[in-house]
């Protein structure tokens, strides 16, 4: 199968580091040709599943902008320019757990869409984390850490109170690993 | 906890349907503002993995414009305008493989991204998925129907194949529905 060229691009909005977005102009095997073909670059992100040596899962209870009321998330950040994923996913845990691991296992790198780019999510699962300093978040949201059995994440994630679709496949992924 | 309000948006950038983009004004609990959050629509779509009466699981292979190289991926597409999302799984699934099924399960709606918005993504368990009439994809891409063993598509995943955080995920959700 052949791959659909890019024939030129274009940037028509840039709002750094939050939002790229550029026009493709598109060639199809057939030799049909698309202007305008909308992309969208949004940082690329690492999201971690950290569970303690005793089984319990570091989350929170937070709200986010983009969410309707109260949420259970894990931990999660995007990646900085010239970082490595698993690098991020080691920073991340510290900064919003003040957590460790020598235990960690990619769960995968995915892209958030076939079609406009928007991102890669980068999954890891970091077992046996221990509590090293404080924990130092910058995040803006008011957020709560807390701690779940696996029995209590379940149950989570079959009540639909993961409501975004890479903490989700996070965990999902990061059960058949544990 | 106080979710963060929205005082002002404005539209800046529109290229219906694709791709919409605003701007919004958005106050914290704390009474900080902050001015021109980006906020990107993009259509909500479905995902729908389909598994025949022997168990087969009804993939293809094809090229998409978003990934390098070949990829492995599932029935999936936009829900239209007005349309119920489970009629839109129902629809994607009779398009993309001419099959239907009369044993729906749904795996769940995700936001795609809890800060900027981007979509939601509907995704759906169809068993016992039975033929009913010649396949009638409308999609741009090149793409290959095939049936995998659930051995086959566990592979797949375990070798990073699939390669969209959205059919990874519905694949894992339904393997512990089968």
């Amino acid at each position: 199968m052949q791959p659909w060229k890019t024939q030129s691009r274009k940037i028509i909005l840039e709002q750094r580091p939050w939002l790229v977005v550029e026009h493709h102009t598109v060639e199809l095997p057939n030799g049909r040709v698309i202007p305008e073909w909308p992309w969208i670059i949004t940082p690329d992100y690492v999201n971690v599943v950290a569970v303690t040596e005793d089984g319990r899962f570091l989350c929170f209870r937070q709200v986010k902008y983009g969410l309707q009321g109260e949420t259970l998330s894990i931990v999660g950040g995007f990646v900085e320019a010239g970082e490595d994923p698993s690098a991020a996913a080691r920073r991340e845990l510290l900064e919003e757990t003040g957590y460790a691991s020598d235990d960690w296992v990619s769960l995968g790198h995915f892209n958030v869409d076939p079609n406009r780019g928007i991102a890669t999510g980068h999954l890891y699962l970091a077992r046996a984390a221990r509590y090293v300093q404080p924990r130092n978040a910058d995040d803006l949201e008011e957020q709560k850490m807390i701690q779940l059995t696996r029995a209590e994440i379940e149950s989570a994630l079959a009540n639909g109170e993961i409501k975004v679709l890479a903490w989700a496949a996070s965990i999902t992924f990061a059960l058949r690993h544990l």
